[in-house]
């Protein structure tokens, strides 16, 4: 059983840092929301004072951080956290950020000698509680290896995506396909229902055709079409839109970095956008159904 | 067995053709160009001289054709099929053609007393040889029923999307979200490579993530991926860029006449036509990929 | 002074109508909703009880209809005007319709030996009220030389752009390259806006720069940068969001029709019917400024 | 007369401080390549050994370089220049920089007490040589003030945006607004040409009508049609495709960094991108047109 410190205990890491107690490993944990650590204190797992004090002594350093500018502060600086890493302490930040970041931390852990890989997830807080999440590992297989035990007691799929960052490459591509053909099964659904055709008879076709996708798979946006997921539930819960607009924004701003051309995926992350702009961040994301359908007048 | 008149036997309708007469049909066959006649001829079809006498006592009439247009001037106007067809006789058009124009020529054969149901097909020519053919079918059930045997002659699987003109809608829905999803799945691949990613471990990645789609599953479109797929033979064969155009021509001209927003659908119809007018029109739609990547300088 | 049979007398066409009688010509005027009759009636116009016996003795027939179905109804056919007008009759078509319907009515019009031109319209109901329409013209030189005086008594512009459909051509290019650049106008606006810009500055900076076009001129999208424009009136009159609709719909058809690559344009009119569908069909193009500004939370 | 101190004399730095010292001021000059220092030396400006010897005692500094990165090192760290320049020295940055960036450097400036305004110009080479460039400034009204003798050597339009940061935004804004109207008129151009118009025809129809822009007035991009613009010049010169991609990188950079959306100029970028992989990033950025023209097959 190891140590861990483990760094931002939101929605997402609290469930995860108590499976990791779950497992039995000792879990310092660390969080400036003092409702978050009580949670996780709750199911075994020792708060510490400081972010610095949770890495204490601790085998593996695990952070979850709502953006690359936390990770940055976080690790980087006078006073961060490479500064107190012991040099045997393998770190993963499951954080979803810009690749460009992950990159820059993960070099100047190297610098210090510390191991480190990047491991954002997918799957959402489902799949935190359930400890089914994916990861997605950027970084050296010695260094994954070593994290492997730990990432199977939070999650069920781990894929190596590559070098340092090539985790947060793959997530945001991911995400950005993701984002074009939710949005393309909505477009197609409506063309359909505007023809006159039945959605779920319509979806079916599509899925055991060569339109076939993971939205009409499991998670078809039209409402009344699938039961259990969010578009049959008034798109309550499920991906909110304001967190597939962030990861498009990373997405985006990883094709300026690398001059890529992304027609859909720029198209995708504007109609989320002005999707949002309508009010509509904080429901599921498969809602952008309802910028295909005509309001009642 | 049916005595069965077959109009149109180009790359598809010539196959599909003799597949009924393997199945032991009386086949009387119709095509303007002499030499797609003498292949199914040669395989036991009866030619005749000319659509109507091909029709003449025929149990069932299939026809597959290029466009809306010939599909109206074979079956409408003074001396259009629908004057020949005796009134106990079947209608399948396999054609891909406007959804409007298929409720049109419909409408005309129920003025006449005669059943008919559009039944557009996906599978391409490999799918028409071997008897795979998917069939969407729009119509009364009870027709349906009566071409199911037939239909089952030439494919295996058989959608019943609707009334009138519902398997045309099926059809170019289906094919406005590939192209969406194929565009789409080309672009992530490119953003993953340009930030140094193997395509082959990112496509793996997002075909078991929620990007999974069609593409990832059987139609890689990246060069060297997938064995087997035109990316991996330079696009040679497969389902012509310049198929793609029309088939998205028929998706928004229906997405025009129902005022349907489809900015995915006409985004990825731009990028094909431009893609296509790049003299790239004859080889295989998962060649958008080329559009992406740098050319060498 | 001429005899005019003058077919439609809507919103366009009454004024325009009330025009030539004001210019002293003899006007025989027919519509099928009686107060559009009356209105022009009441200024000296000669109703018909009849289309055909509006254009009997006609020097000139000028229609002015709401889309391609009417006029090939009114025109063509069994009973169509074009068996009623005269040999030495001047055919001016001045509805907006698609270039193809275009070119078959001048067609059928010229196997009878008569003269026709196309000669939609921009400026609107206040052009058409204030005689100071633009006319964009297809057809021969010969006959827009017969037109022109009656096309100066209803307008100011009048620009010959080229053989027969010409003109329709002209204007959905005219209009789909405003669409692109009224909303490519409100999106820089806003991102000006939402960098802390203000409008004005930003509007007067980019309308001496080479960001300068007929938006920023004389129709600024921003609400309150410019007085006396829709969008400092809510967005009341002006050229309505359904409009522009029905003309990006006949620019996709004719881009459709000639495997056209139009990306912006498509977009555009993707953007403008989710506009719509929010319940904006009713108010000025320049309202898609609305698109994309956030809604108060 | 003023002492200046310029850095950075590349195709643009080096006119621009010819003209100030044309205009009798002591130009203190330096840059990393020596060829760009000997073509101003030439004229009259006076070499200094580093940065930090060419703003010593300098009234106004002024800085001409490639990309926000640049101008962080130059100004920024342990050894930037703020570190060198004395109290009283206003900075002028003309440098084309991410708003973001700008707005640090000038707070950078401001807590060491010193001036800066953003100046990034418009107008290209012939402007910068010609002494007629278009100037867009962020910053307070009273550097500007002080700024406004030097800009007027330099160029003849002086816009005042807003605060710091601001001629940054405006730059980006317009630019992506000449993006998008570049490519509609290309596409509109198209769409007419397609239909058998005649491009200079179709142009100055759309030119005079609500279609008018930049394009069309002064650049327009369809070859042939305007004498003197680099469309009639096989699209050598003029401003180039990788200079446009930099300056949309720029303006969706912000568009993400606002969360606002803009599917027309990220269309435009795409598009752009696009045609630069495709061999195009070294000719003028009207050539997007060939990205709509049939290439013979």
């Amino acid at each position: 059983m190891s140590t861990i410190g483990f760094i931002g205990l939101g929605n997402m890491g609290g469930p995860m840092a108590i499976n990791l107690v779950k497992a039995g490993h000792t879990v310092q944990i660390f969080d400036l929301v003092a409702d978050s650590v009580d949670k996780v204190k709750a199911e075994g797992g020792r708060p510490a004072e400081t972010a610095a004090a949770a890495v204490a002594n601790a085998d593996v350093v695990i952070s979850m951080l709502p953006a690359s500018r936390h990770v940055e502060a976080v690790y980087l600086g006078h006073d961060g956290l490479l500064e107190h890493i012991g040099s045997s302490t393998l770190i993963i930040d499951s954080s979803t950020i810009a690749p460009v970041t992950a990159r820059q931390v993960a070099a100047a852990a190297s610098e210090k000698g510390l191991m480190m890989i990047d491991a954002p997830v997918s799957g959402g807080v489902g799949g935190a509680v359930g400890g089914t999440l994916t990861f997605m590992v950027g970084g050296e297989t010695e260094a994954l290896d070593r994290a492997r035990p730990l990432l199977e007691a939070m999650g069920k799929n781990i894929f190596h995506a590559g070098q340092a960052g090539a985790g947060q490459v793959a997530k945001v591509c991911n995400n950005m396909l993701l984002s074009v053909l939710m949005t393309g099964t909505a477009e197609a659904l409506q063309l359909g229902v505007n023809n006159g055709l039945d959605p779920a008879v319509l979806s079916e076709i599509m899925r055991k055709s060569s339109g076939g996708n993971w939205a009409l798979e499991v998670y078809n946006p039209y409402p009344g079409v699938m039961p259990g997921v969010p578009a049959s539930n008034e798109y309550e819960g499920g991906f909110l839109v304001d967190l597939m607009i962030k990861d498009l924004g990373l997405a985006l701003a990883s094709a300026l970095d690398t001059s890529t051309s992304t027609p859909m995926g720029a198209l995708a992350r504007s109609l989320y956008v002005a999707h949002g702009d309508q009010g509509h961040g904080q429901i599921d994301f498969s809602s952008i159904q309802k910028m295909y359908q005509r309001s009642p007048k």
